[in-house]
C-alpha cells in the first residue's frame, strides 16, 4: 500500500492502543499515538521503529478542542493523511450512585465520551472531502449495559456508542467506515492485573483478552471492502458469562 | 394517601412536565416543578392550585450541583418528603457531524443527562433512607438509536437511558423503583407545532402523543407493587413508523 | 362500556390467563376462555359469573388450524365481537442441547409460537374490517435473551416477539393495537410452586409476580387512546436480578 | 493445517454457502456440502475440486432428523471430523398476516429454524467430546426486527438466533465457538436479481453484498483464539438505510 498514510491511535496508553498502533504500522500506516503524557509514549514508537515501523508520539490532552484540532492538522499538513483513527480511551470507575461525585460523572464523561466525538468529529472533516477513511471507537460491556455502580462509566460508554452509529448512519454513505467494535470482557492490562487479580489469573486458561486479537480485529475491519462493512461486532472470552 | 408526600418534576416548561405535575397533584401529591425562569412557572402553579392541588415552582438551574441539592434539600425540610422525582429535561438539536460545536455537543449533555444525573442521585440520596420512592427519566427516541445528525442529542439520551438502568439495577433492591418511559414519537408541544408543522398537522389523526398519556403512565408506573415494577417501557402514536 | 364485547384469552389454565379473564370481565367484556380441556376450566367461568360476569370456557386446542378458526367464528357469530385477543401460553422446559429431542424442540415452538400465530392472525382477520381491536402476546425473560439449556423455550418466545412486532407495524396503521408485554420473572403459578420452591419462597417478600399485577398491565394497555400506544414494555420483580 | 477436517455447509445452493465452502476449501478443509437436490450441488463440487479442493456434495432435506444425524455420522465415519459447521437455509417470503396460511408460517420456520436446530445439535454432539469446533449460523435483518409482512421470516430468524444465543452461552465453555453473523443487506445472488432488479443495480455502486465477504467473514471468526470470541456480528453494504 501507499506508505504515506496515517493511523491515529488517540489513547495510546494502555496494551489495546499500542496493540492496534503496532499492527497497523507493521501494514505500513505510519503510527501517530497519543496520551496525555508524552514521555510513556517512548517505549511504542521505539518498539514500532525497532520492528521496521514509522511512529510518532505526542503527549496530548485529548479532552481539548483545540489540542485535537491541531493534532490532526499537523498530522495531515506534516505527516500523511489520516487513513484511520481509533479512539481508545476508557476510564472504567464503580461507586454506589449517592458515592458518584459530579466530578467524577463529568470527567468520565469527558475522557470517554467527549473526546471520541471530538476525535470523530476532526477525523471526518478531513475524511469527508476525500470519501474515504476509517473511524473506530473502542466499545465495552458497559456500553451495552448499566450495571450497579456504573452509572458514569456505562454513561460515557453509551454516549460513545450514539456517538458511533450516529456517525455511522451519517458518513458510511459518504465513504467513511465508522465501527464500534464492543470488548465484552477484560482486557490483558496492567489495570486488570493490578485491580482484579483473580481475574487475571484466569490469563492461564485464555480468561482474558489479549490486545493483538483487538488489533487484528481493527485491521480486519479496516480492510472490509465498502459492499460488506461490519458496524457493531464484539469480543469476549470463551469462558466470559454474559 | 398521606398529602405530605412531594413530586419534584425538573423540567417543568414543556408540556410533557406540567401534565406529570398536574397528574400527580390531583391524586394530593405536592408539586414542585422546576424551570430555569420561575416567571414562566406561574401559569403551571396556579392552575394546580386552582384545581384543588398544592403547588410550589421554582427557578433553578439543573446543571448546578449546589442549586439540585439545594432544591432537594428545601423541599425535604420546609414542604415534604420526595415521594416521585421526575426528571424531564430534553434537548433536541441536529447537526451534522462536522457542524456540531463542542459547546453544543457539551450543553445538550449538560442539560439532558448530567442535570438527570444530579436529579437522580439527590432524589436517590433521600430515598434510600426511607426504603421507598419512585425515580423517572424520560425517553425518546434517540435513547434507542443515534441516527444521522444525532450525535449529540442521542449521545445525551443513551447517557441517561445508561443512568437509569444503572440506578434501577442499583436502587431496586432497595426499595426505590427508577422506571425509564420512552416517548417514541412527537410530542404535543409548542416546539413540534413551531419546527415541524407538517408532523403536527397529524394531530387530527391522532398522530403525536398527548401529554397526558405520559402523565397517566407515569402515575401508573408509580401505582406499581414492588412484585411487578416496569423499567423500560415505550409510548408511540399508532401511525408512527419505527 | 358496551357489554356485547369479547375478550378472548387462549391459555387460561394458569393463573396469569385466568387473572386476565377476571380483570376484563370486571370491565364488562364476556371473557371466552380456551385451555385444552375445558373440564378444568370450570372453575374460572364459575367464579367469573359469580362475581356478576360473563363467561364461556372452551376445551381447544389451539395448535390446530381449523380449532382455531372455528372457535374465532363461533365467538364472532354467537357470542360477541373479539375486541380483545390474549395469547398466553408458554412452554418453559430446559435441556442441554444435545438432549433437546426434535419433538420436544417442536412441541414448544408449536404450543408456544404457532398457536400465537393462529391466533394473532385469525384476530386480524375480524379485527382488521371493523378498524380497532389489542391483540397482546404475553413474552417472558427468554422472549429477549437464549440462555444455556433454553434453545428450545426461547425459540419460541424469539418467535413470539417477532410476529408481535410484525402484526404492530402492519396492524397499528390499520388500527389494532399489538403490544407485547415482557414478564421478566416468576410469576406466582403452581409450576414454580413445584418446581422452584425456593424461588416460591421469596413470596413474602414480594419477589414473585402476582398475576393479578399482568392483568391490571393489559387492562391499562387496551385502554390507551391511539395516539400513545405501547407496544413492548416489562415487568419483574423488585429484587429480580436482570 | 491437519487436512483431515471437514467443513460441513448446510444450504450450499446459493451463493453464500458456495463462498464459504470454497473458501474453507481453499485452506484445506474437506467440503461437506448440502441441499435438497444433489444434481445442484455439482457444480460446486467440481470446482473446488478444479481449484485442488476436496468437496462431497450431498442431497440431503435438512428438515428431516435422521438424515442430518445419518449424514453427520457418515462424515465423521468415513471423510474427517466435522470442525466447522454451517447453517445457511433462508426462506424469505412476505405475506400479509392475514394472508399467511399456517403451511407457509410452518415450512418457513422448518426450514429456516427447525433444520438450524437439527444441525447444531447433531455438530454439538460430536464437537462437545472433542472439546473444540465452530458452529456458525447465518442471520439476516429479520433477526433483528419483524417488519411488516414478515411474521413468518422473521419469527423462523429470530428463533435461530435464540437457538446460536443459547448454543454458545452452553457449549463456549466447553470449548465451542458458537457465532451468529448477521447480513443485514442484500447478497449478490440469483434470487434478488430476480426479484428486485432496482435493488440488484446497486451492485455497481456495492450496494449489495458479494458472498465473498462472508466467507471471509466466517474464515475470520473461525481462526479466532478462544481468548477473544465474536457470538455476534453483522455486515451491511455503505449505502444500505438502517
Amino acid at each position: 500500500m501507499n506508505p504515506q498514510k496515517a493511523v491515529l491511535v488517540i489513547g495510546a496508553g494502555d496494551a489495546t492502543g499500542g496493540a492496534i498502533a503496532r499492527r497497523f504500522a507493521r501494514e505500513g500506516y505510519i503510527a501517530c499515538v497519543t496520551r496525555r503524557s508524552a514521555d510513556k509514549l517512548q517505549p511504542l514508537v521505539e518498539q514500532i521503529r525497532a520492528d521496521g515501523g514509522q511512529a510518532h508520539g505526542f503527549g496530548s490532552d485529548a479532552r481539548q478542542e483545540e489540542a485535537m484540532a491541531s493534532l490532526v492538522a499537523h498530522i495531515e499538513r506534516d505527516i500523511a493523511p489520516i487513513e484511520v483513527a481509533v479512539f481508545n480511551i476508557g476510564a472504567n470507575v464503580r461507586f454506589p450512585i449517592t458515592e458518584t461525585t459530579a466530578r467524577v460523572y463529568f470527567k468520565v464523561w469527558e475522557m470517554a465520551c467527549f473526546a471520541g466525538f471530538l476525535m470523530g468529529r476532526e477525523a471526518a472533516k478531513v475524511m469527508v472531502p476525500r470519501g474515504r477513511g476509517t473511524i473506530l471507537f473502542t466499545g465495552a460491556t458497559a456500553s451495552l449495559r448499566g450495571r450497579d455502580g456504573f452509572a458514569a462509566f456505562a454513561g460515557a460508554k453509551h454516549g460513545l456508542r450514539a456517538l458511533a452509529q450516529s456517525m455511522a448512519r451519517e458518513l458510511w454513505p459518504k465513504g467513511i467506515h465508522v465501527a464500534h467494535p464492543i470488548i465484552d470482557g477484560a482486557i490483558d492490562t496492567d489495570f486488570i492485573q493490578s485491580n482484579f487479580p483473580e481475574r487475571y489469573a484466569t490469563k492461564a486458561q485464555d480468561g482474558i483478552v489479549n490486545p493483538e486479537r483487538i488489533a487484528e480485529l481493527y485491521w480486519q475491519i479496516h480492510q472490509q471492502p465498502r459492499d460488506a462493512w461490519t458496524h457493531e461486532t464484539e469480543l469476549r472470552p470463551w469462558m466470559e458469562p454474559w
